[in-house]
C-alpha cells in the first residue's frame, strides 16, 4: 500500500508542471532588458506577478482575495472554516535586475503544495492560505523613514500611519501611498484600520525561500531548516584617527598610523569570531567599507585617518550584545597602544528573530519521513516571516539551495531542489491528516 | 687662552645676525598668499632666493659663480686654490606652501660658517664652496620621465639628455628646458657637456638640513649625524582580490574576504618590523593608501577587492631585499589560507645611499669637541647628497631638529638649534687647521 509520504510526493511531482509553467511565464513577462527580472514594489512587475499568481490560483479553484494594501490571499478551504489556518507566503516583488526565484518561489511552492494535496485527495481540517506579499524588497525600492517589509506589515497591522507618505520610491520620487493608489489599492483602507490578518486566526506561517548564501550548495543539501533570522549591529561610519607624517622620516614607534591600528582591530575581531564559532555560537562579520582619505593620503605619507564600516550579524541576541561590548573595548586597547583614536559611533541594533521551535521540530520530522537530509541554519537576510513572528504568529522557514547568491540575475535553483522543498512544505501542511 | 672651539663658536654666534636677516628676508619675499613659502624649481621664488644668497655672498667678499644650469657657487678661497675643495650645499627651491628652512638652511649655514671663519681669522688650506642647488623638490614641481634632483644632477653630469624635454612643470605644462631658458640659463650648456663640478676636485660634500621626522624633537637633541639616506621598495598599486558575497548569509569560512586578508598582511608586516627593529636594523613601512572599491563596496557586502600601496624604506640594502622576499611570500601564505589572490605587482627599487664613514666619524668628533650630544640616524627623505655620493664624492649630512615635519608651512627650527648645527659644520670645515 502507498504510504502517506509516497502519495504526497506523487502529488507534488504531478503538480510540478504548474510550477515550471508559472516560473517560465513570470521570468518571461518580467524580464529586464538589462538582464534578470525586475518586479518593482507597487510597480509594473509586481502587479503582473500578482495577476499571474491569482489566475493560477483560480485555475486551482482557490478563493482569491486581496487586502487594501494589495496583498494576495489564495485559500484552499478546510473542513472547519473557523479553525486557525495555515499560512504559506513570500513576496512577489524583486530587486532591479534580480533573480526569478527570490520571493516568488515561496508563493509558487504554496500553490504547488495545494495542487498536490488536491491531486492526492487529501482533505484538510483547516484552511490553507497562500499569500503573495507586497513590497518586501524595500531596501531597493523605497527610501525615506519607513520600517521595510511594507506589504506584510500592512497585512499584520505593524505599519505606522506616516510611512505611506514617508516611503519614497527611489526611481520615481513618488510616495508609497501614491504608488498604492496607482496600482488600485487604498492607503486609507490600511491606515488606522484593523489588520486584514488576525494573528489569532493563523495557526502558523511557512515561508519557503532560496538560500541567499552558499551553505546548502557547499554542503550538498537541497533544503535547510531555518533556525532564526539574523539580527545585526552595525557601525556605519566608524573612523580611526592618527596623524599624517613623513613616511620615510618618522620612525615606526613614533607614528600614529591609522591603517595599522585598524588592521589590528580587524584581525582581533576575526580572532574573536574564531572563539565564538568554536563555541558553536552564530556570528558573521563584515568590514564592507574601508578607506584611507583619498583627498589626503599618499604612497609615502603615514596614514592619519581610516574610515570603515562594520556589520555584525547573529541569530542570537546575546552574541550581538557581547560583540557590542568587545569591539569598543578592543578598539580602546589598540588606541592606547598605538596612539590613535577610534571614533566608532553607536552600534545600530536590529534584534534577531528566533523562529518557532515546534514548527522547526516538525520540519525536521518531515525531512526524516521524506528521506531528505537537512541542517539547521540561520538566515542572513530579512524575510516577511519576521513580521509574522512580531505579530505573534508561530513561523518557520524552509531554505532551498541556490548556487550563485541572491539579488543577482545569476541566482539559481534547480526544479529538483524546489520540488524537494515543496514536498517538505506539503508534508507539513498535511500532517494534521497523516 | 681661548680654545679653537671657543673661537669658532664665538665666530658663529657673531655671524648669526646674517642668518636671521637672510631667513627673514627670504620668508618675506617668497611668502605664499595661501601660507608658508613657495619657491618653484626654475621659477620666481627660487630665482629670488638665488639672487638674495648671491648678494649675501658678495657682501662676504666670496667669489660668486653659477653654472649653465643655474646652480650657484659661492667660494671662500683657501691658501692652495688647487687643493680639492670642501663643498657645502643644499637646495633653494621649496614645495608649494612649504617651510622656509627645508633646503635654504643648508645654504645659509654654509655662508654663516664661512663668515664665522672670517671673523675668527681662521685661514684655510683649501677652498670652501657653498652651493645653492637648483630644483631639488622635483616631486612637487616636475612630472614626466625624469630622474629627480635636477640641479645637482646637472652639476655632477648625472642628468640624461632627454630630461630637459621630458620633465614638465606641473603648474605651467612647459618643459624643464623652457623654464631654464626663461630664468636665463642654458640647457645646451649642460646637455652633453662635461659637468661643472669635477668630483676629483671635491674633498667632500656637507649638507645641513632640517630633519623631516620627529626623532630629534622626541630625543631632545639639537643635531643628528646622518648615516644613510634610506632607499625604498614600493608597491604602488597592489590589490587583494576575493569575492563579493551577501554579508549576512555567507558563513565566515566560505568567504573570500579581501579586507580580512589585507588586514592580516598589514599585521604580519608589522610583526616582521618588530623583529627587524629588535635586531637593530633600519626599517620603516607605510601602507599609505588602502581602499575597498567605492563603486561596488557596501556595508553589508563581503568585500571582494582591496587596493593598497606599500612603501618600505631602509638605509640598508639587504633589509630592503629581505622585505621584498618576505611580503610576497607572506601574501601567498595568507591567500592560500583565505581563498583570495594578491596582485602585488613588482617592487620598485631605489637603493639606499650610505654616507661617508670617515666624514661621519669626524662629525661625531666635532660633536664631542663642541659638547653637542648627538645620535646616528637615517634620513627618510632624499637629498642632493645622494647625487654627490653617486658621483664619487664623500658626503655627510647634519640634521637639525624640526618640530612639525617637513613640506608643510608649520615646519619649525629654532635659531639656537641652527646655530648648533652650523657650529658643527664650521668645526668640520676648519678642522684641517685645528
Amino acid at each position: 500500500m502507498e504510504s502517506f509520504e509516497q502519495k504526497l510526493s506523487a502529488g507534488v511531482a504531478g503538480a510540478m508542471v504548474l510550477a515550471r509553467s508559472v516560473f517560465e511565464v513570470l521570468a518571461r513577462d518580467t524580464a529586464d532588458p538589462g538582464g534578470g527580472v525586475t518586479r518593482a514594489s507597487y510597480g509594473e512587475g509586481e502587479q503582473h506577478a500578482h495577476r499571474l499568481l491569482a489566475q493560477a490560483a483560480r485555475e486551482l479553484d482557490l478563493e482569491v482575495k486581496s487586502d487594501a494594501g494589495g496583498n494576495l490571499y489564495m485559500t484552499l478551504p478546510g473542513r472547519d472554516r473557523t479553525a486557525p489556518a495555515w499560512f504559506v507566503g513570500s513576496h512577489l516583488d524583486s530587486v532591479p535586475k534580480g533573480g526569478n526565484y527570490d520571493g516568488a518561489a515561496g508563493v509558487i511552492a504554496g500553490l504547488v503544495a495545494i495542487s498536490a494535496l488536491q491531486r492526492s485527495a487529501i482533505k484538510l481540517p483547516r484552511d490553507i492560505t497562500v499569500m503573495g506579499v507586497r513590497a518586501e524588497e524595500t531596501g531597493s525600492w523605497f527610501s525615506g523613514a519607513h520600517g521595510g517589509h511594507l506589504g506584510s506589515r500592512m497585512a499584520l497591522g505593524l505599519i505606522r500611519a506616516d510611512e505611506f507618505d514617508n516611503a519614497i520610491r527611489v526611481d520615481t520620487g513618488r510616495s508609497l501611498g501614491e504608488h498604492m493608489k496607482e496600482c488600485g489599492f487604498d492607503p486609507d483602507g490600511v491606515r488606522g484600520k484593523p489588520p486584514y490578518i488576525d494573528p489569532r486566526r493563523v495557526k502558523g506561517y511557512f515561508e519557503l525561500h532560496i538560500e541567499q548564501g552558499p551553505v546548502l550548495e557547499h554542503r550538498g543539501l537541497a533544503v535547510g531548516v531555518v533556525t532564526s533570522i539574523r539580527g545585526n549591529s552595525r557601525l556605519r561610519n566608524a573612523r580611526c584617527l592618527g596623524a599624517y607624517n613623513h613616511g620615510g622620516a618618522t620612525p615606526q614607534e613614533l607614528r600614529q598610523d591609522a591603517v595599522i591600528a585598524t588592521a589590528q582591530l580587524i584581525s582581533e575581531v576575526d580572532r574573536k569570531w574564531s572563539e565564538v564559532d568554536a563555541a558553536g555560537r552564530d556570528l558573521v562579520f563584515t568590514f564592507g567599507k574601508l578607506s584611507t582619505d583619498p583627498k589626503v593620503h599618499s604612497l609615502s605619507k603615514v596614514p592619519g585617518e581610516v574610515s570603515f564600516s562594520l556589520d555584525l550579524r547573529s541569530g542570537e541576541p546575546e552574541v550581538l550584545a557581547m560583540m557590542r561590548e568587545f569591539v569598543p573595548a578592543k578598539a580602546d586597547e589598540i588606541a592606547a597602544g598605538r596612539n590613535v583614536r577610534f571614533e566608532l559611533g553607536a552600534f545600530s541594533v536590529s534584534e534577531p528573530t528566533v523562529l518557532d521551535k515546534e514548527l522547526r521540530r516538525d520540519l525536521h520530522a518531515g525531512c526524516k519521513a521524506l528521506g531528505l537530509p537537512t541542517i539547521d541554519m540561520a538566515s542572513g537576510g530579512g524575510h516577511d516571516a519576521q513580521d509574522f513572528v512580531k505579530a505573534g504568529v508561530p513561523a518557520a522557514m524552509i531554505f532551498v539551495r541556490n548556487a550563485h547568491g541572491s539579488h543577482v540575475k545569476e541566482e539559481s535553483m534547480t526544479m529538483e531542489d524546489f520540488e524537494a522543498g515543496t514536498r517538505l512544505l506539503a508534508w507539513q501542511l498535511a500532517r494534521d491528516e497523516s
